[in-house]
């Protein structure tokens, strides 16, 4: 009983956490549950009944399965199943129809021909990159749909009927849900892609600010503990490529909201996620040195020093800048300079080279910092192709 | 009409593309389809039809969106399936037994009530990141029965005949997918996945390899489009966490098959896979500085093309001999070898800086050279690192 008794703490410490991150989860939840109980009102609701029947419990496994977190998401799902059940339950009565005419043996057969066709081909549909991209649920919706009523057919013959309950039910639990999921508290998949990709942006900015304290150890070490997060916050934005991909599809099935129109451009979103991700691996090759700079002598890095904490504090300042202009939609007005400020340091420290280190006996000593600028050179140029598509 | 033609074309060209690229979707497709009619045929046939009544549609409906691709996938759906439909059921009847208890008025509210609780909790619960990635599918349907048994036992009293129905027909759909999947041309998730860490592995391998005559520029410039193909293939390692984590987590529900048994160390997989993306970002890092190679001077790079082509070389060879370790689950026999000879290669690198460029006057052009070798040490390492976990 003792490791139920713990199990159930840590799912009371779990569940408080999630709460505290993100309470818009919890509020999420209490949604599903307010918009369940609604359509289960059909139930209890004589006069709604009568004009449904039991076709009512399509529209609860509507509100079940199409509620997504973000309005985004519920909007493209509940479409997909309306547009779906529509085509599919005219063809699936026109299918009923034709097998009809074909007498009592040819019908069966002639049926399950067809639903053998269709199940096949919108099977392998699905595997086209496009129709998964936007149209994977509403295709499995298609197979279901036809697949019921035509054969449901078989036995009811007032498919007409059915066709028509199963159709007006889901679009009332579709309206249902999509009506609170916008009126009630929204969760914009677009508002969460648009920050998603201005926090990437500060999270570099961040982790050469740390970079440059931690690399050349300044003297205050007491807050390393802070740093250390810095560093390695940039870690999630490698990975952050589906996730953007994801919000991006999402987005573009929600209409205006706040900031935001219809049609706003997430595709330059993406762009601008993709060259953070470039610029995040030419960190991540940067994070291998952090642990290695003892190899480097501290006369050389005291040489190297000044340019170096420029180039960081520079491009740190610039991509800070560029999130900013990214999270209030303005022009980035003092990116453009910092990133002037880090070419020219750039091109000091390439003089430096050129000049002091000519008597340098050991330059073995000197490669390990010159990586590192080197690196630091590339993610210069990144900051400037991402200054560019912002 | 004529750019529907293009669009026509333009559809028969991608069925043909992806039907050939992975015949395996065709034939999965025909499977779904072969699935989907025998389930329906339970509707023609006058007896089992007797025996289920219209609960044969929830045959029809966990057929479509259960079977997936690969048997792991089908067999987590399933199972998520048929347990969550039997344990919402039996508490739906449970709740509808307390419900009736409370009389005429209470009944309606109570269940309301029920149906709110369990659809916010169990909302919720999908939050949880070890439940989003195994059983998310599952408290769905379990949300979905616990309200269709609850609420339609408001108007059916024979609710238990209901919730039996449902569960046995779920049943037979499942064991029907499961069944064909297995049986018929199965799809294993584990041998993709396994296939996958190694495909990747040769693909870095394959880049080092190509690397080294590109940047070297050797006479034969004939082969570069092949090349070219060779350098851009690392590309996909990047960004396969999400797909490497999917196809983990499907293989874990898995029987033993072929070479693999139940229970086969799948997490060992994700650690060589993780691995492997480390070693891609160094990889990306260096790809940066093939197309500004123009900058060294060709005297430079003759100094270090020895060295260089043999770490790249040694160090291909053992990212390949691994990749063949794991494709035919054996033990490295020369990997650590070749391992051996590049870090052999890296040493003598590194006194060849230290002796010969000791006269070089300008240091500034060796600067790129060093960065491509150092580069080239922390794939080194990285290729250490995953020889010792395979």
């Amino acid at each position: 009983p003792k490791s139920l008794l713990g199990k159930l703490l840590e799912f009371g410490s779990n569940t408080k956490k999630i709460g505290q991150d993100d309470p818009r989860k919890v509020i999420h939840s209490v949604k599903v549950g307010v918009a369940l109980t609604l359509v289960s009102l059909f139930y209890y609701c004589q006069p709604l009944f009568d004009s449904f029947g039991v076709s009512v419990i399509w529209a609860v496994m509507t509100v079940v399965v199409v509620f997504e977190f973000s309005v985004g998401a519920t909007l493209g799902k509940g479409f997909n199943r309306g547009m779906a059940t529509l085509l599919a339950g005219a063809l699936g009565v026109g299918a009923h129809h034709l097998a009809c005419l074909s007498g009592h043996i040819g019908e069966p057969i002639l049926l399950g021909l067809f639903v053998f066709v269709q199940a096949t081909t919108a099977t392998f549909i699905r595997f086209f990159p496009k129709i998964k991209e936007r149209y994977d649920y509403g295709m499995l919706i298609f197979v279901l749909t036809f697949s019921l009523i035509s054969v449901s057919g078989f036995r009811d013959d007032e498919i007409l009927k059915l066709a028509k309950n199963r159709l007006s039910t889901i679009l009332i639990g579709a309206s249902a849900c999509i009506i609170i999921t916008i009126v009630v508290f929204p969760v914009w998949a677009g508002e969460d892609f648009h920050n998603l990709i201005a926090n990437n942006l500060e999270k570099l900015g961040s982790f050469l600010e740390a970079f440059e304290g931690e690399y050349f150890k300044a003297s205050k070490d007491g807050n390393s503990e802070d740093n250390k997060s810095l560093l390695e916050a940039y870690k999630s934005v490698l990975s952050s490529k589906n996730n953007e991909e994801s919000l991006a599809n999402f987005a573009r099935w929600e209409p205006g909201h706040g900031r935001f129109q219809f049609r706003h451009p997430w595709k330059q979103y993406l762009n601008i996620g993709a060259l953070t991700r470039q610029c995040a691996y030419r960190i991540e090759a940067l994070n291998g040195h952090l642990n290695t700079n003892t190899q480097v002598s501290q006369e050389i890095l005291s040489m190297i020093q000044d340019e170096c904490t420029q180039m960081c504090s520079e491009s740190s300042k610039a991509l800070k800048e560029l999130a900013l202009a990214v999270k209030t939609m303005t022009k980035p007005s003092l990116a453009d300079t910092h990133i002037a400020n880090s070419k020219a340091a750039t091109k000091n420290l390439k003089s430096l080279f050129q000049s002091n280190f000519r008597e340098e006996a050991n330059l073995l000593a000197v490669i390990p910092a010159t990586t590192v600028a080197s690196l630091l050179v590339d993610v210069v140029d990144c900051t400037e192709k991402i200054a560019d598509s912002v």
